[in-house]
């Protein structure tokens, strides 16, 4: 029911992705009256899905708070999520509103063994490829141990996306010398630095490098990644409309941008949201994935595609086996403190 | 001696200063034989200019403690400072190490009676025009009262630059709501909310609300708003080569290219760091401009241009009556607390 388009966009969108995973099923949690005729249009999709009638859903501008009194035990999005923690589904997918989603998501599901906080990674595109950027604001502020934890999830979370062994990991900072930063930045790197696991920690990296995809997992707390994730949307914003201005200010550069379109197409679909759909809430036991609220079917599509490779490639799994060897590997050898 | 060019971008920048404000002088700190001859091919900036003869240069790559523990009194920057501690220069404009002219000029000028910690202002670029965004990374963390002051300097830097009597100010969050965000940033608007000076407060923004342009000034801790910044800059970038990529892929739009090239200039010009450059690093007893170290002649005229306004609109004492102003309205009313 959530996003700005409600079932219009998530049931198409489930649509494009059976298409693509024929082996999925779906269960759609909400009004049946605005689910069942969607359904109905697509038999393919029908025969792979049940609904489950909920009258209370989480509107978009509801605070978390709220939503958890009003939608607790009872809204399309709490039950979605109880369907994890029960196992009659093993993903959920919401485009709807991400600080309730959050909540009753911890609520409910609780936090992974050995996570204290759970963290929204997105799917950044760069210059590279893509990479995955956490925490972008699922909590406030993170200790060096926070820090590590979210390298560690967010490592096993790139493994699968990107198909890699040893995901490269970074430290966002405001420089990329060792003396520089806020404490618990400079003791993360450090742990890290000891740390012999299956990430690659580089070190420091900085604004601009995410963009560039110097790693492929960039990691911050949640205040700065979500201000730094808005500015960069907004700043993509800005500048499609100084070149749509442009592009329209005379008869030459309109016709240029005729000629010039395909381009154009091509930079929107690099650029569109819409491709690199899906954040992954990570740290709770199970998964929950976070599509755009603004997405068409098409992204929701990818969104629903990201739940199914974390199932499939067992996420919780690997991060599970990497928070064990990261301790492992800070627990001292025997003999070594008297050394 | 500073930024990418050194004498060859700044003296020609000061030229072309000195065009568009004829009553400027000018003194060159630095290695004598590399600034003559540039000054003796322009003689009407040769008219108006002394040069202070250094050794010593901070490097780019220093360290900032390195930089003062080689440069303290010997430097081109430490000099060029002290002339504004001195008088005999109203502003120090520099394309150098950013982190060693904000050490030196906070060891040398002192803070202002008030400010706690000085903070880099930049002009960053809108959809609506341009923003006063502080602090790009002068210091790490900032208390409710530092980032009030920030408001209050920055709302002295934006009426100069904007020519407004009650610039808007926004407190850089993670949402609008009043219940996000670190207590810091609460507990900030809490005061400016209560404020009734030139400032108008308009609440939380959020990272693409920079682009927008939706305050005259945005407020941010350094850490934040030094990535922030970086991040923009680097989507910035990200995006330039998406769009040379696309349009270098075909004749079709290889012709387009040629078309549109018109619209891609302005583009270029209105994204171009140059036209923006001058950042203001705000609460020192003195007017010290950072120029980007990259930046062409063009460019540094720029910074030369928003430290000459600074000084003759008068960027001190509007800061100091900014503070005063805000410290009497938080003064309870006699007989308020017996209330």
């Amino acid at each position: 029911m959530g996003g700005d388009h409600g079932p219009s966009v998530v049931v198409p969108g489930a649509a494009l992705a059976l298409e693509r995973k024929p082996d999925s099923s779906f269960t759609f949690f909400g009004d049946e009256k605005q689910i069942a005729p969607l359904l109905a249009a697509r038999p393919a999709l029908k025969a792979a899905s049940t609904i489950v009638h909920t009258d209370v859903s989480v509107r978009m501008d509801d605070k978390p708070s709220q939503a958890l009194r009003s939608g607790r035990k009872t809204s399309s999005m709490w039950l979605a999520i109880d369907a994890v923690k029960e196992g009659t589904a093993d993903v959920t997918i919401s485009a709807g509103n991400t600080g309730a989603l959050m909540l009753m998501s911890t609520l409910n599901l609780k936090t992974l063994a050995g996570v204290e906080r759970p963290a929204l990674a997105a799917i950044w595109p760069t210059s590279r490829g893509e990479s995955v950027v956490l925490d972008m604001g699922a909590t406030i502020g993170a200790d060096a141990r926070q820090l590590v934890d979210f390298a560690v999830m967010g490592g096993a979370m790139a493994k699968i996306v990107f198909d890699l062994d040893r995901p490269t990991v970074g430290l966002l900072n405001v420089g990329v010398e060792e003396m520089k930063g806020i404490e618990e930045v400079k003791n993360a790197a450090a742990i890290l630095r000891e740390h012999e696991g299956d990430l690659v920690y580089h070190g420091f990296v900085e604004g601009d490098d995410i963009g560039k995809g110097t790693v492929d997992v960039v990691v911050v707390e949640g205040f700065t990644g979500n201000i730094a994730l808005k500015t960069a949307e907004g700043t993509a914003r800005q500048i499609g409309r100084f070149l749509g201005d442009a592009m329209r200010s005379s008869w030459r550069t309109k016709i240029g941008y005729l000629f010039a379109k395909p381009a154009f197409d091509a930079l929107r679909a690099r650029m569109d949201p819409n491709n690199s759909n899906g954040a992954v809430f990570l740290g709770v036991n199970g998964v929950v994935i976070k599509s755009h609220g603004g997405t068409n079917a098409d992204g929701f599509a990818s969104a629903v595609e990201v739940g199914y490779d974390m199932v499939r490639y067992d996420l919780l799994a690997k991060i599970s086996a990497g928070l064990k060897d990261y301790d492992r590997s800070n627990t001292p050898a025997v003999g070594a403190a008297s050394s």
